[in-house]
């Protein structure tokens, strides 16, 4: 019998040609040292014969991977993600994996939708670093919980949920930006922060008071804003007399896209930073290096927790268990232009 | 015969218990219309005593289709294409596809090492966006068309490959630019661009060099950068003299990233935007809204170039056939307050 050009050929027929079953031509191409020489060579044969090549979905039918792993971020307007896609991609790439990005859209009724894709599609693992500060934030850990998908976090932390997770020590960050604002000799400080329900925020936060406290200082304010772009913006605006009657010398914002917004109201006011108003951001994103003046900020890497991340996942889907349950990774200063000395 | 809890049940035994074929049990949840009546009752009555749900991954072995798409970026390091990824997750989203995500790293030897992984992986097509100007910018299409894998391109047109592509009108870009600075009385002109050799970035200078010698007007000059950040800087600075000496009353950019760095430039300088020069910048990026002065810039809409491309891609997939070889979408102008009336 020859194969012609138009026939189907599968791995049922492989199997009835050679005379096996279709598990041991699935053994065959899986794990080759478990079949017998003798039957090595008669389906080695009929493969040859047919020009048959195993697809990797028929592979995947027998030993249950696929070698995608999904990555669900947030909130897809925060040009931060960018980077940990990156640092993702490359770790996985460098591993033979694909990466399935999901947008949560900061909702979490959509990252409950994204578990019912994940469930039984081709999906070996998730990434998970989801909306922030819900008070159902658990929702979509519990649900890879029950359908057994290993499941791990990136820079979130959800108490009671007994998750491996990679995060930053967002409460050194914090404490970093306060002893550099000190060694400066601010003294009006004031914060703005992205909502401090969610724990990396209010670590973020926590730091950086606590230092203050520690030399005797309080903070002038503490202004929350939301996510979004625009509504930083608005919420910045409508709250700006507020902020300049406390005449802070220095304003620390826990996140680089609320430190360019406030820069620009502030510019738009004819203030001159550094010179009347020192600004300090976090997160290092890549635009941050190219304002002006330049950001002074906290180096937040989120390449490295992407690659950390998808490194620990592999670890667990290739050898059964992950490297380590937590890896914390520490912030540094970026001191460029946007502080100055009184 | 009853089912115990860590018996594995597949398709095989169900087909078994059922005295169908395999194929039948496919048909069966894939197009039940074609299987019989009776027939369709045994198999309901095994499915039922095994607590038998289909997995994906073995529907996938019959239909052949994953609901997967890749898409491939030139630069994760470019926040550009983060509204790109979200355009598209949007839309696959929407028709419960799966987004895997590849980067291209500026490397044509990267992409055709993903071009092996996207082969008989788990991708049903590809949408292409990839390295700019490189000499053998054909040979990831020519592999996908190889392979027969659905291709279409997103943001790049690459001459002589026919595959269907949704791209933005980059010469109408270029000319509502250029026609902006006339109508404010700008003369002196200049350009900085990514290398004109990539198709989109010549259409851009081209559309805006048109309409400026149509009114009689020569550029001053036209700088070609690298696409990477700490390129484009170097380079604005080590040509930094030249450019000044020109007295360029306003300079054009095809891009907002270069529009950025050039205001940095500039204000470090010392030289007041929009007084003194002003910027136009390509694309309207998000944080392209936040920068001081706010930028003046071409909105190139790569958020709803995600959505057509995917939903093209789609209908090819699901359908057979593209809606259409070729969309072109149209630029819009975004005015701020980077450009002066002179």
């Amino acid at each position: 019998m020859r194969k012609t050009g138009k026939q189907k050929v599968n791995i049922y027929i492989i199997a009835k040609e050679a005379g096996v079953s279709v598990a041991t031509i699935s053994r065959f191409f899986n794990r080759k040292s478990l079949v017998k020489k003798s039957t090595r060579a008669k389906i080695s044969e009929v493969c040859n014969r047919y020009s048959y090549e195993p697809s990797k979905i028929a592979s995947a039918v027998t030993t249950k991977k696929t070698k995608t792993i999904a990555l669900l971020v947030p909130d897809l307007e925060q040009p931060l993600f960018i980077d940990l896609i990156r640092g993702v991609e490359f770790i996985l790439y460098q591993n033979k994996y694909c990466m399935s990005v999901f947008n949560a859209e900061q909702s979490l009724e959509k990252e409950l939708e994204i578990a019912k894709i994940i469930d039984n599609r081709f999906i070996d693992g998730v990434i998970f670093s989801g909306v922030y500060g819900n008070e159902r934030e658990e929702a979509f850990i519990t649900e890879m919980q029950k359908r057994k998908i290993p499941c791990v976090m990136v820079d979130r932390i959800i108490p009671n949920v007994n998750t491996p997770y990679v995060s930053s020590n967002d409460y050194l960050g914090g404490k970093l930006a306060a002893k550099f604002l000190l060694k400066n000799n601010h003294k009006r400080i004031g914060i703005i922060s992205y909502d401090t329900k969610t724990y990396i925020f209010d670590q973020r936060v926590k730091g950086f008071t606590d230092v203050l406290n520690l030399n005797g200082i309080g903070e002038e304010f503490v202004l929350d804003v939301p996510l979004e772009y625009r509504k930083i913006e608005k919420s910045i605006h409508s709250n700006g007399n507020k902020i300049l009657e406390k005449k802070p010398s220095a304003i620390f914002t826990t996140s680089d896209s609320i430190a360019i917004l406030l820069m620009s109201f502030l510019s738009e006011k004819g203030i001159k930073i550094p010179d009347e108003v020192s600004v300090m951001g976090y997160d290092d994103m890549i635009f941050s290096r190219f304002s002006f003046p330049k950001l002074t900020t906290v180096h937040h890497d989120m390449f490295e927790l992407g690659k950390v991340v998808g490194k620990n996942l592999i670890n667990k889907l290739e050898n059964g268990k992950y490297s380590k349950r937590v890896q914390i990774l520490n912030p540094n200063l970026v001191i460029r232009d946007s502080v100055r000395r009184i």
